[in-house]
């Protein structure tokens, strides 16, 4: 079994058993770096170029790190300082880096359909690290990883996504992906946050946190993120945590061995109380070791594609 | 044969039999480089710094993914955020990276001559990445290999660079070069940015592109450097569009099979158009590809250097 | 032998046996550097990550050069396009750093205790880098290094520190670490720039640079950080380079063979004149090829901590 696709732009377009094939390859992944000697030669000879129009430690350091540990040759290309500063289109800067040879181009751009636009434009694969308002895949799939793993089935689990869904790329490729994997999903939010028709993706919409939180398996968070939002709309940071903070006695409402989870980084209060975020049902340090490893896996798939080899 | 000089500061100094050595060798790297394993273990314990005083993405990344690509230890320093914004002078921060064990210093500076000075105080070899107005040597050498790679040579060839000459350490590289490998060059651009005494490099000054365009082999394109340009002699983007801008048209002046190059990032629509760019006549795209295996070619002979050991 | 501890935080609190098994090593380490071939097994399938709250080229770069010669896998992170930005703690960052798999995480921070904060909460080793004016013990060990190297021992050898002591964390972990070799240290500086009560730490304080020279076996100078004074205090740049100026008229006043030394980069012609630092006398530049040997030296016996194997 291979990827259909040569790249990966989003969860909307990718198969229930694409996303179990990555899963699946994600655990060897994870076993790797579990390991004293997590150098693996599973990548080299094979070059994966970063290229972020926005700023990330996270998912930028994730990417490089999975990059490194199989034996990659790695590089980053940041907006700042690039030639995107002397007006080069985004076209003809991935021209550029895919023919320098790079395998695989990274990208996380502040506008959605970015990744699909350089994806169309060159020979290497292209992954979504985060597009606009749109996508974030490997995001969702470690949150997938990380629910896969503690509660051995996505299949009808109850997840509650909890906060601002309208400008939630995460929000989004979860929605996508939870529900191809068979999962209930629930989201809560301000009414000003929640975008219109999107019930019709086959999940429940509360305007309470509460409500969504009624015997959950797992809870997700969402950062606020200030940058983005317009701000008339908004509720104040304080009526948001006052309203749709998660602290200890609103986790109640889920089921007692419910999953806290968060892509991180929390803003402590807000989103999460500190409480909530330290404690033993949260998952949260736990996605970000997932994400190497599904990352791992994404690269080692796409860059055997064709090739025959299989990595068991 | 080996290189004389321990670096690669500009071709003026560079003989005919240097620059078809590093030609030569620089095929054998493009070979690997297409290949499906890039990773070559030809440098292997060495290690290459990059240090850019002014911005670069390509040339920065193709000297990067050049010595990865070769097994380097290869680390990146850009002037903003190292210790030049504490005011230390280029000699004792290119001795500190000496001293760091560095086999190889690739630099950008904006001052014509940094590159020598630094080569004098330094046991590493020093590649010139483009200094001030002088040269860009490993630019005019991918340029070189790519003309020679698909039309088998240099000898007689008629080549057209058409543009901003006076600012442009690209042209002045590929001269020097061109007319030392026996190619006949012209040159046209505006008067205001035509350097007085250029004819006698034993090349033909044109006002008109269409004049330099006549039968030419190989017409180039130079970038408009705006940030690099006295503002009251230039003529406006607009005006040089019209007048020097490269259109399907004003094409058919040069031969029939001419190649279209340009050092990139391409202004479309300001040196060439959109349509001649991406027409079958240009090998912007390979020049990219080539620079790579020319960086790879340089770091492979620098670091070879009395060692006896022959790549093959 | 193996160190006490899971972390390099200060030399404060560091015994005389652990430094001079670290200087013992880093001599193996010199020996590798200077070989042809400067790559070597020791770090393969383990992660360095730099986390730079502070600019800096030099002891950054020493430190990604240190793993790339030993094949780690390193990754820089600067705060500038970090998620600092976003508001994360740096327990958040460290935590997210520790759960991507880092071995060591090298730490530079504006605040004292930045370093043991973080060592508290990974599980990775911490090396710091420099906080705020409490220690810089990679930079001590350097120059210990670099002493032990030209004399032969550290004991009962008079080196005279000058400088603002008060602001340095290299004068701080010199002494912390001088003093347990056996060393007898000297400061002298301009009386606003001296701490209170620094005599209750085993050294002698002089008020003039001739005083603390007279016989002395190594002359440290101090950086000048004119950005961490106060203003109002400090004497001018001018006065400083008069009264506490390192010229050769005063180097006379040490030892025909005292080295000079200085943790770079020199303000020449006010920490020490043009003529001091290019002098026979002056090791400046061997400091920084020993400064790649020390954290070599550190990074191999961290991550070797509890696994039974030794170097040689």
């Amino acid at each position: 079994m291979i990827l259909k696709s040569k790249d990966v732009l989003g969860l909307k377009d990718m198969t229930a058993e694409e996303i179990g094939y990555i899963l699946e390859t994600a655990k060897t992944m994870k076993y790797i770096l579990a390991s004293k000697n997590k150098k693996t030669p599973h990548l080299q000879g094979k070059s994966i170029i970063t290229l972020f129009y926005e700023n990330s430690t996270r998912t930028r350091l994730s990417f490089e790190l999975a990059s490194k540990y199989m034996s990659a040759s790695a590089a980053n290309i940041s907006a700042s300082g690039s030639s995107v500063a002397k007006g080069e289109s985004l076209i003809d800067t991935g021209k550029t880096i895919d023919m320098m040879g790079a395998d695989v181009i990274v990208i996380r751009h502040s506008m959605s359909g970015a990744p699909h636009l350089l994806a169309q434009n060159v020979n290497a694969s292209v992954i979504n690290a985060g597009d606009g308002m749109n996508e974030h895949p490997t995001q969702a799939l470690l949150d997938m990883f990380t629910i896969l793993e503690k509660k051995g089935t996505l299949k009808n689990l109850k997840i509650a996504i909890i906060g601002d869904i309208y400008h939630s790329r995460v929000a989004r490729s979860n929605i996508w992906g939870l529900v191809k994997m068979g999962a209930e999903v629930s989201v809560a939010g301000p009414a000003t946050l929640m975008p219109p028709g999107i019930e019709n993706l086959g999940i429940r919409v509360y305007s309470t946190i509460q409500e969504a939180l009624i015997d959950a398996d797992v809870v997700m968070g969402l950062r606020i993120q200030l940058e983005r939002q317009k701000k008339a709309l908004f509720p104040t940071v304080r009526e948001y945590a006052r309203f749709f903070g998660l602290d200890d006695k609103r986790l109640k409402f889920a089921k007692e061995d419910a999953l806290v989870m968060h892509p991180g980084p929390v803003n402590r209060g807000v989103e999460l109380s500190s409480k909530v975020v330290d404690c033993d049902q949260s998952v949260i340090n736990e996605q970000v070791t997932n994400g190497v490893a599904v990352r791992m896996a994404l690269l080692y798939l796409l860059t055997r594609r064709g090739s025959g080899e299989n990595l068991n």
